[in-house]
């Protein structure tokens, strides 16, 4: 029998999808369900509906506590957290990079790499000079995938992906979409797409 | 030694002040922590940042998702639900009449009671009727607190609860807020609050 699977939409300009990224295989193994990762893009899904730049820029209540929330977790869960020069980060290339990575395993590494460069050491990931760094560092060969970023197979297919994401349903990230098109938003939420994807879940009537 | 408390902000318009309410004295007596019950209204903290009606109608994306999530969790939880017959809910009646409830654990009791009637039985709870039985079946003197609720000093009262709430931070429901002023938003960091009242949580460097 094949294990359930559980595509995670991730954004590499995404607070939550760090915090969700660096725990996600551990809780997936656990469950018995295999990830999918889908990098895509907020950016248009934000634009579409009128906002130019991240909510918690546009809020400034909302930004500050998600700040101080990002901070309170990573002490719990003992990841580091370092803001970037700049935020949103600018997470194109990044989110090319990794699309650009063929195998489920190695695209979570590499995300994983991504992601704590970008809030666990606070680096600038629209540099190609740091995401070559970190995909290296992940074991993969990091010139290689920032070339590859450039080509117009791997930019359509993260243009598809994020038209995914919005035919899923999808509105922030992470999100994660089960096999039979359930959608759950945030890595607060992470228990519970495993749980609906293994069967575990309590499902409503 | 006296316990410490949890001020929880709380929105009769709100979702997921619901599900926090239902949950938050059993929740809060196993932490040994005191809770303070706020009423508050969210409306004029949305309009001060452009919003005319609830973020869930506002992006329908996150608000299909809202329902969708607010049934799961309810079938987890076994609560009823019942979508009330607007949304938002027009909370200012509720807000007032709990308002105008002195002792916490009474304003706790009569908080769920309104809650259930909302969004366990889809009642409006605008209507004077509703709350007054709501009321009622908790126990309290439903109509002495809908009369209650039209006076100035209870109207000022809910005025400054919102008021309170925006010094705090607040710009969502339900908020939490401990005795040396840390802010948790939403029925998912209950814990994370809870924790940090009663000086059990990580706190960051």
């Amino acid at each position: 029998m094949t294990a359930p699977t559980l595509t995670a939409f991730i954004e590499f300009a995404s607070t939550y999808s760090y915090l969700a990224a660096m725990r996600l295989e551990d809780e997936a193994a656990r469950a018995g369900v295999a990830i999918r990762w889908r990098p895509f893009l907020l950016g248009p899904i934000f634009k579409a509906q009128g906002w130019e730049t991240s909510p918690f820029n546009l809020y400034p209540a909302k930004g500050a506590n998600m700040w101080r929330d990002m901070a309170r977790r990573c002490a719990a869960r003992s990841l580091p957290l370092t803001r970037p020069p700049a935020f949103p980060v600018h997470s194109l290339l990044a989110a090319r990079a990794t699309t650009a990575v063929e195998d489920d395993g190695d695209r979570g590494r590499a995300s994983r790499a991504l992601f704590h460069a970008a809030f666990g050491e606070g680096r600038d990931i629209a540099d190609a000079v740091v995401v070559t760094a970190a995909l290296d560092g992940a074991g993969l060969d990091g010139t290689a995938l920032v070339t590859r970023a450039a080509d117009t197979d791997v930019k359509a297919a993260l243009r598809q992906a994020t038209e995914d994401a919005i035919s899923h349903g999808v509105y922030g990230a992470p999100s994660f979409v089960t096999d039979d098109g359930e959608l759950f938003w945030g890595d607060d939420r992470m228990e519970d797409a495993l749980a609906w994807a293994n069967g575990t879940a309590v499902r409503p009537a």
